[in-house]
């Protein structure tokens, strides 16, 4: 079902047909990258990977890459499906390196061996599934995340999500339906008015985006179109938490909320969904046991993302047992996996915390091997710190490196900063509170972009960087790190 | 499901929402024209209503008007849905009388009360089947045909059909889908072949434009996009009868074939399917009883068309029996209804043979009563019986009127035509073959249009024309009818 519009393009371009080669057919000694996934993290490393040393293969259900931020303006045909997104096979006919594709999904991830399985999706007439294997000297995850209901009863069948873009044109096809059916006659108000409640659960930016295109889509469509049932429209958005946006700058809540209040959005805070059945949507309000039920016509499901079965699998295997999504390391390399990166929505950087380390960073910044640190020396090697552990740079900010050194110094007694020597337990105290400063990225397409371009830059000097390292000196090792981290 | 890209024009116009009257709540002495179908037949006769005499109501599942000519062309990429629909509510917002919109299916057509009975077919949450009638004092059946299969095994599950815009991205999805899974890894060539085995049943136009689209696209895209499996693309064209576009002049059917036949597009003539499985389709040829069958990947089905049941049912009602279509009076009335009018794929005009009206014909041209015809008295009404059967002008063409006056003139022995007389015996034997000459119209678009704009003529001069006619002489009758015929 992914081959929506796959060729929308394809007369744009005058393709090189000798570029793309069939991988079965060349055999070489070309280092192998399989990527799994079309999505920004994917598209963006594969866009940028450019050191003819590799040869890729881009395994995906989904043969089209979907421009996501745009995805809530489709719903109401404010912009077209096929303007957001963008055939692989287009993308591979313009690269300079190797690049085949396969239309299937990978089933299973085989680290021991580097190998994966995967099995066709396509969807002809032969209902043979078609399986097979593929070989991998390096494999980029970057297959995203899934929809999460939180199990809570009903969701799965009574409520549109909006990840893919057969879900916003099914939204599409389905707020137009609303709109058709309540303009039919011998219908009580009452049913008019059901039947054109629009409910968004989740007050995060792909339900406040989608409740905005609603309101504009009723304030200057439908009352052409439909001006007879204009006034029974009701947007509703549902927010468990205190705020909608929360994970925004709170100017940013203020103003969405402020504007939604205006245009006649009503948002319920601290609204938790309890139930959702064909009729009607269940909520209980915070802190209280009261749950209450309003009839609606549409419920649009928008309240986060959870990890994927394949995912899933492959954190079990390699012992990453429950978490939200695979952990990597600064450098978007699986932890305990040598040569499987993950990046996107589908990971999670695991960021090294200061106080875990601060031994062998005090042991390395006293270069002198005196047992105690003085302010040059620590000056010395800030800079690889601060790029090894980015919080202590924004930690850093509020209080400058001098300043580590003030307390002692008055303590002590001493005129001179640079004559203060810090022990290791007055270094400790000094940056105790170094690693509140760690903030998880959020799951948005900017992060997944950035990742894509990050790594695929590394990859291309992959054997330069093995000569000539450019990243931080390994605080727990001898040398540099090859690259900087993400 | 009809709403696909309902509203795509949305803000192309700044509708005067004045106009968009609500049906239900103006009261009005006006005359209720109630029009069934959103196709060819149904729009241009909307479109071309302007006399505020009447008000329209539509009822019709599809909420838009879909410019099928050009839906071969969805299937392969080269035009747009989006570019071939026009939203049913943007063409009522451009109208000048009272248009009101239902989407919803007509069930049941009682000419007796002048009423019909809908279903809501809007696929809202709300599982209620909404039942509601509507009066009308016109009612206009132009709600198209539906596919043929000929009680074929195996077409309903296994084959693709190309009647609504659905049919066209179905296809497209799957031509796609049959590369895409073609290029997959451990197949073996004559998997790839019959993956990309497309099947055309059926010689008409739709089944011919298919045929060349996809050629087209293999040749143009998929060369550039799938060069790997290029060279298993196979498209075979089956048709029953001796050639491909019979319906048309043998110049385009012997262009079309030789084309074909360049083009590497197989053409099986005088080949009948006899089944279809899911992976195999089964023919017999011609005058013979060997069926052979062979592995496709993909089959469109377009052998032709057939009633829908609310035409099927209407027909029972009123002793149509078992038809293939509506038949009508040539001002497009259903036979035997007063006001009930079908045009388009799902009525025939059953034309009036002159050798029925024989008598009448020659009584009425013989305007002194004598029992004879002079060349005078009937060239004096040949313009009114050409215009009422359109077969005699065809008739005439090849055989003037004199001629019909030659055959006696040379039998009695005299000299001068303008002084012959035909008895009602030599009339009828010289046009015994004038009926030879009736043709069907063929199920086509080009007639749906020409037949909605005339009946909405028709209407519009309703009054004008009571009073004063402008068809020809009523051969039964007295007067004239009120319009020339279509």
């Amino acid at each position: 079902s992914g081959s929506l519009i796959a060729y929308s393009e394809a007369n744009t371009n005058n393709g090189n047909r000798g570029r793309v080669a069939h991988a079965d057919a060349v055999a070489s000694k070309k280092k192998k990258v399989v990527v799994l996934g079309t999505g920004w993290a994917a598209m963006t490393f594969l866009k940028n990977l450019n050191n003819s040393i590799y040869e890729a293969e881009v395994v995906s259900p989904r043969n089209f890459f979907l421009f996501t931020p745009l995805l809530p303006s489709v719903t109401c045909g404010k912009v077209e499906a096929r303007s957001i997104v963008e055939p692989i096979r287009n993308i591979i006919r313009k690269k300079n390196i190797d690049v085949s594709y396969r239309e299937a999904e990978c089933t299973k991830i085989d680290p021991a061996n580097n190998k994966i399985y995967c099995h066709a999706t396509a969807n002809t007439n032969s209902k043979r599934r078609e399986e097979f294997a593929i070989d991998y000297d390096y494999l980029i995850i970057a297959v995203g995340a899934q929809v999460n209901t939180f199990n809570t009863p009903g969701v799965e069948g009574n409520c549109h999500f909006l990840k893919e873009i057969d879900d916003a044109q099914k939204i599409r096809r389905n707020v137009i339906d609303a709109f058709e059916k309540a303009s039919l006659p011998n219908l009580t108000e009452e049913e008019r008015k059901k039947m054109l409640h629009f409910v968004v659960v989740g007050g995060g930016p792909t339900g406040v985006e989608f409740a905005a295109e609603l309101h504009d889509f009723v304030n200057e469509d439908v009352v052409k179109l439909y001006p007879m049932v204009q006034n029974f429209v009701k947007i509703t958005v549902l927010e468990a938490t205190d705020h909608i946006l929360n994970m925004f700058d709170k100017r940013i809540t203020k103003f969405a909320e402020h504007k939604f209040g205006r245009d006649n959005i009503e948002v319920k805070l601290g609204s938790m969904v309890t139930k959702v059945t064909e009729n009607e949507i269940c909520t209980k309000a915070k802190g209280s046991d009261k749950t209450t039920s309003m009839p609606y016509g549409m419920v649009l499901w928008s309240t986060g993302i959870g990890p994927r079965p394949i995912v899933k699998d492959f954190m079990k295997q390699i012992g990453q047992g429950n978490r939200r999504a695979l952990a990597t390391d600064e450098w978007l390399r699986v932890e305990g996996v040598g040569n499987v990166y993950a990046l996107g929505d589908c990971a999670t950087i695991n960021q090294r915390k200061v106080m875990e380390d601060i031994t062998e960073i005090f042991k390395k910044a006293d270069a002198d091997n005196s047992g105690t640190l003085t302010l040059k020396e620590f000056q010395d090697i800030s800079n690889d710190i601060c790029e090894r552990y980015p919080q202590m740079q924004l930690y850093l900010k509020s209080k400058p490196v001098r300043n580590i050194f003030d307390r002692p110094s008055q303590v002590k007694g001493k005129t001179s900063k640079e004559s203060i020597e810090l022990s290791i337990e007055e270094f400790k105290s000094a940056l105790s509170e170094v690693d509140t400063q760690l903030k998880n990225l959020p799951a948005t397409a900017q992060v997944a972009n950035q990742q894509g371009a990050y790594l695929a830059k590394c990859f291309n000097r992959m054997e330069e960087c093995e000569i000539n390292p450019e990243g931080p000196t390994r605080i727990r090792g001898t040398g540099r790190h090859r690259f900087r981290p993400f």
